[in-house]
């Protein structure tokens, strides 16, 4: 019977720092809950000199993770160091070595995950990813044990709380998409890389991972349709509200006959939907499954505590099966390897949804039959019309909900609705979730 | 290695016709997840001549379930028939024969539930019982492993279907409890005994058995505060929307200097809280823990499918528990039954909190001058008051909501001020959250 689990933590960023207070600061809770300590053993990070207000005994800091991948009295290796590489070599060298993984890196699991999840398998070690989406929501184990008898229907997912930041400061002050970034950035809640966050990247990234356990399929990354939210503009959410929706980057996982929606875009949402009220750097995954029926999950999405939280969940989880002998309890993809099925991403051309549509129109009295005649072609019929008074350049708003429309369709229609001289600039559409 | 896993249920009520429908028509999914089959391979109830919609094997069915309690195949016994007895002897049973068990009995489990998890525990049995709290949300698993990386600080849980309906009717459509409660009863929304649900004695169930959970510590039933729904007024409803607030049977459960605060009773919630925005018969849990921040998990609270999807996950977990050995990984009150303490739970005298008040005062100019001195000896000061119109026997509602108070304080100066001449009815409090 072991005394202790012993765990090494790659990267001592903000995650990291998190992490390693967690497990210090609580250190008692973990132990009361597990029965045995979880010892901080190592932490490897290039560099160590800087204070992260974190009192380590002097021989725990390294700059050398291979100190940690190669001590033998080390049973979980904690990848907190993000991107491609060398992160993914440090995992497959922990696995190879057979140690078990817990990792937050939702871009490496999103594009090797199938890989890593195989080699881990054929190993018979563990890997936990509970702090890959969601911060500290517990939204992994949730679809992988919590929700194991369902079904998934759907998923609907706030996910990236940079995005989300921005959208609820433009819809409640009404300020615009550059302003509200500026100030993110100012405030440090953007990642690295801040394409990733306002282009959706990240919001896919997070929906692959989802997609895979809830639908027991290997999902590609790039088959995912990802659209951020830079084109929205203070305009677009005034109508939204007009509507009664909020404007939302919404990452949506649908099993729909046999293939799979899978999409990252700003979508209106009616205000009546629990998940249109999550607010500024918030999460929320709303999972809909065939015998829970609707359920939402909500948290702070990102920072070193709460995704410290989801990491310290796994690393317990991971303990309990090193102490009872059943590493390997529950596939990481939630299906058994064996059982799973490939499905088939939906093509974006293919789905249907109700569509918002804004055109800048020159107000000349033929313009709105001419419009409503190309979508009528396109078999899209206008449900609701806001028209508003005209602009000093002769330019006005003729703002429409539609009923449900093909992708295809709705597409087809505005490229040729854009080339009319009557249509002063490209017309804004934006996807719409519930019935119109 | 095991084939199959054998499973009984025990009562074929609306939860056992749940249960069985999912892993009947859910079989598919089950496996593909667990790698092996679950069976059902008895059925007991007294009455098996009803029809339930579900097609079972003739030999599935029985009236006796020594059948299910005796039979060395079967691996997990589901109690399913609620109250204190029979199920408490059933389920000491099949812990006596080795067997695993799941309940979703929360009265059983908020009275007998210690004894229950030692006798486990002592046999080395798993004992799941996600069904007993939020039906389909797993709350259960959330705080055993979700979040056990922190030190839960509160929760505040919407855990009673029947009477957030009630409220939420109540506050949308401006009508009165006992009305908005006969048709509860007509949709069949409301428990077998009544009672346990306008009472709040289903939420304090549910409350104990979340924080015994939550703080490690093992809580009488009878120390929670219990006080329901059946006094609470349109009138009230309204003067709380104009405080900006919504009244909600909130079960709250805090970590206070090493001293539990275990209560449910009717409060009134800012609009600005999320919880605030949960209707109809949905339940929701809040729970703050030290390095996750604010979380909130929502869904159906009960029903068959909902309940039944709680029920097959805790099958499912024991079931990977029994595959790989490791039955007892997880102690079921979520702590080392040896590491927990015995935390005292706060006397609701000194429970501290702003108030609404509502006071029916003849109209004489001296009322409020008398109301406020009372209030100003008992160390109560006033945030914000309303008073409104005359009524026709010439008293009026003199509204107020105070500061922060201290529950002893405020139920001595109502006792006096109860007792002036000039007051005309009994003075409405209900206790409030957030900063006034």
């Amino acid at each position: 019977m072991k005394d202790r689990i012993n765990v090494g933590i790659i990267g001592f960023g903000t995650v990291g720092s998190g992490a390693a207070r967690i497990l210090i600061n609580n250190a008692d809770i973990i132990k009361r809950r597990l029965g045995i300590p979880v010892v901080l053993k190592k932490m490897a990070d290039l560099d160590i000199k800087k204070d992260r207000g974190i009192k380590l005994d002097k021989d725990v800091l390294t700059t050398d993770a291979a100190k940690i991948l190669d001590d033998p009295d080390i049973d979980i290796v904690i990848e907190l160091i993000g991107g491609y590489e060398p992160a993914k070599s440090f995992i497959l060298k922990a696995i190879e070595r057979g140690k078990c993984v817990v990792t937050s890196n939702k871009a490496l699991l999103a594009v090797h995950g199938e890989e890593i999840f195989h080699i881990a398998a054929s190993k018979g070690v563990d890997i936990g990813f509970e702090g890959s989406v969601g911060g500290g929501i517990p939204i992994i184990r949730i679809l992988k044990e919590g929700l194991a008898a369902n079904n998934i229907l759907s998923i609907y997912g706030i996910i990236n709380g940079t995005s989300n930041y921005i959208l609820t400061k433009m819809t409640n002050e009404g300020r615009a998409f550059g302003d509200v970034l500026s100030e993110a950035q100012r405030l440090g809640y953007a990642e690295a890389d801040l394409t990733f966050d306002i282009e959706g990247i990240d919001s896919a990234h997070k929906l692959t991972i989802l997609t895979t356990l809830a639908f027991g399929t290997p999902v590609k990354f790039d088959n995912i349709y990802t659209e951020g939210i830079t084109r929205i503009t203070p305009l677009d959410i005034e109508y939204a509200k007009e509507f009664g929706y909020k404007i939302k980057l919404l990452a949506i996982s649908k099993m729909d006959n046999g293939q799979i929606e899978a999409r990252v875009h700003p979508t209106m949402v009616p205000n009546e939907y629990l998940i249109s009220t999550v607010e500024g750097v918030f999460n929320a995954i709303y999972v809909a499954g065939d015998a829970v029926g609707d359920t939402m999950y909500y948290g702070r999405g990102a920072g070193d505590m709460p995704t410290g939280s989801a990491i310290t969940s796994d690393i317990i989880e991971i303990a309990r099966n090193i102490i009872t002998n059943s590493v390997g309890r529950v596939p990481p993809p939630a299906f058994q390897l064996k059982e799973r099925k490939e499905l088939k991403i939906k093509k974006m051309d293919d789905i249907v949804c109700p569509f918002y549509l804004r055109f800048m129109a020159m107000d000349r009295p033929s313009v709105l039959s001419k419009i409503s005649g190309i979508l009528g072609e396109h078999n899209i019929s206008i449900a609701s019309m806001i028209q508003k008074g005209r602009k000093e350049d002769g330019a006005v708003s003729v703002v429409m909900m539609t009923h449900e429309a093909k992708e295809k369709d709705v597409q087809g229609a505005l490229a040729k609705i854009d080339k009319l001289p009557v249509i002063a600039d490209k017309t804004m559409f934006i996807r719409v979730e519930g019935e119109v």
